[in-house]
């Protein structure tokens, strides 16, 4: 086995010494605020620590991506390991961390910020076993996974590397599942927009806001499959300038979600015409003014899977037993993971290790309670996928 | 005629001859902005002006009116006549009058600073020329006629002085018709609110918009008479907190007006009706999560009329003939006599003369044409109505 090997024993037994130093960073970290569409500051020190621990092909791209490139021997697999930068708070909410009962609470410090220490520590473990792999790994701080940065940093990754043949998203904290399937999600604002008048002097007038109503009303009635599971809702609704107008715009953000490519498509279409109906029933209605409406994609994380038969699943499944994880299942969810598994690259999202709560909340909070086995597992995960020079053949495929 | 009797003259010719000064004060009063709410200032500079004017009973009251008081000989009727302190425009709106091609260009110089100005000019002449009236006079600067100020200023006078026997308000500038009709509004934030949750996660929870949606679209299909005018908007609406979250919470403003007191009533438990089975129909939709509405009443404006054979409407056309204006007819809106009206006191509403357009919005201009006439005719309906001392009887009988 992998982890028998002297130089992968001594790996995993420094990021076992080193959680202490682990929980540090990651409080470090934590308090660099990282809000959606602002991760530059924690980006500019994620960039300092991976060069710190020996990445010396290390810099931000484009999109605004940590990127930390370590070389294999050659002729290998290219694999790519990513935690993500964002996390969903604003730039105003107080990141201090404060310990109460064994637990850390800050606003994102298990969303995502304790993948990224844990990331760290899979450098460092490498680096100072001396460890060569066979195949490239690209170690990543991207951007944009959370809400409206709509999986921009991992989409910008696949698009300026094409020759990526895995990928492993460090998402989440305590280890239960691999997850190993992405729900997809197609997210629009609908406008819908008319002429607008006094309420009362330009009665009989088609209204934006009646219209919207309508459609919403057809969107409510819409039936979607159980399985595979798909979902939607009308989340946000905003319209009119005042009570005593008739409106001439409105608008409401509509998401979707399915596990099945298809059904999702399908859903995309029956909420389409539901608007066009809602407003051709509004035009009807009234002898003037016409609304019409307009869809604005505002989301697209697409629909993919990884077979459980697929050896990064696999070898995800061994790390779990060779850490003394019992796995409970495979997870189906909306990671970074949709982006390579859209596109047929094998790919999973697991768990950074550790205990956590609240994600999302502002009450969020972290326990290192075994956290190693969540950097262990990644690093084994990694060495079976890109081969150990001298010891084992990559497990991923050159695509 | 009244207006041939000498001292009325000198009023008259007074007023006409103060044009220019009326011109100047307009402009002072409309660069001291009066949002909504927010009177306070320009009522204190009101006040001072009706008291260098020669009214020393004048004082604010508690709702913010400013109140003086011209006493009769004694034993006649209580005669109130108004323009309001607040326009539309909120407070950072800069309030410099500029003049262009003979317009004078300021938000709110027209509706109604124009009125405030016209009642000074009148309170001028009663007393320069010294009439004594049979019946009391009290001349107002009131609060809250605009928007949600819901008439807040002329219902505190109404409640404050159950002796008032009849009402003019001076509101708008162009002379044409007597307003001796007042459309009533109803107004109505729907709150819906329910448990909210996760788009994807809690999928088959009710939600708040789409029981909103519902409502709005029965709402949209409600039927109301041509006449009396009946009308009804779903004006601004909002809810929700993110794409991806089951609404917890959306509300909507409603706005209903008609010319008819029973009509509007109707009109209100319909929409109410609406509301309900909306709510009852997103309920029927999902397993989970009920949503509940509240009807939260934000305006409340009361139907009313003046009868085209009362004094008062008599009085205000000849005023029409005296200062040779042509009556183009008689007009029904929502205006501060609604509130006398509904109380069965006779009450108009007249223009302040001159010329103007762009109410409401902040292109609003005025120009002093034959402004003179405003005031002119507000001075003669009023002495017709208390009567003048050794001249005239009293129109207003007292209630």
């Amino acid at each position: 086995m992998l982890q028998d090997q002297t130089k992968v024993q001594q790996a995993l037994a420094h990021i076992k010494a080193q959680e202490p130093a682990y929980l540090e960073e990651l409080i470090r970290l934590t308090e660099i605020p990282a809000p959606p569409f602002k991760e530059e500051r924690r980006a500019a020190y994620f960039l300092e620590q991976m060069k710190l621990r020996g990445l010396k092909d290390a810099y931000i791209d484009a999109t605004g991506n940590v990127i930390g490139i370590r070389k294999g021997t050659g002729n290998g697999p290219t694999f790519l390991i990513a935690a993500h930068l964002d996390t969903v708070f604003p730039e105003d909410i107080d990141t201090t961390v404060t310990l109460r009962d064994g637990r850390y609470y800050a606003p994102g410090i298990g969303d995502d910020t304790r993948g990224l220490a844990a990331l760290l520590s899979v450098i460092e473990a490498l680096e100072t076993s001396g460890i060569e792999t066979v195949g490239d790994i690209i170690f990543a701080g991207n951007v944009g996974e959370e809400g409206r940065g709509d999986l921009r940093g991992i989409k910008g990754i696949f698009r300026d590397h094409p020759g990526i043949d895995g990928f492993v998203s460090i998402d989440g904290v305590r280890m239960r599942r691999i997850t190993n399937g992405g729900t997809g999600s197609r997210r629009f604002e609908f406008h819908f927009t008319g002429p607008g008048g006094h309420s009362f002097g330009a009665f009989g007038l088609a209204s934006a806001t009646h219209a919207m109503g309508r459609a919403i009303a057809k969107i409510g009635d819409i039936e979607t499959p159980t399985l595979p599971k798909t979902t939607f809702t009308v989340g946000t609704v905003m319209g009119g300038t005042s009570v005593n107008s008739i409106a001439a715009h409105a608008a409401f953000a509509l998401d979707m979600r399915s596990n099945d490519k298809s059904a999702l498509a399908e859903l995309e279409k029956m909420t389409k015409a539901a608007a066009l109906a809602g407003v051709a029933e509004e035009n009807a209605r009234w002898d003037n003014g016409e609304i019409s409406v307009e869809f604005k994609l505002i989301g697209d994380r697409p629909v993919g899977s990884t077979p459980v038969t697929d050896p990064l699943v696999q070898a995800a499944a061994l790390a779990f037993d060779a850490v003394d994880v019992e796995l409970e299942g495979l997870g189906i969810s909306s990671t970074d993971s949709n982006v390579p598994m859209s596109l047929g690259i094998p790919a999973v999202t697991l768990s950074a290790g550790g205990d956590a709560g609240g994600a999302h909340s502002p009450d969020e909070w972290y326990a290192p309670l075994k956290s190693y086995k969540g950097p262990q597992s990644a690093l084994l995960v990694t060495l079976a996928m890109t081969g150990v020079a001298g010891v084992s053949d990559p497990l991923l495929k050159t695509l």
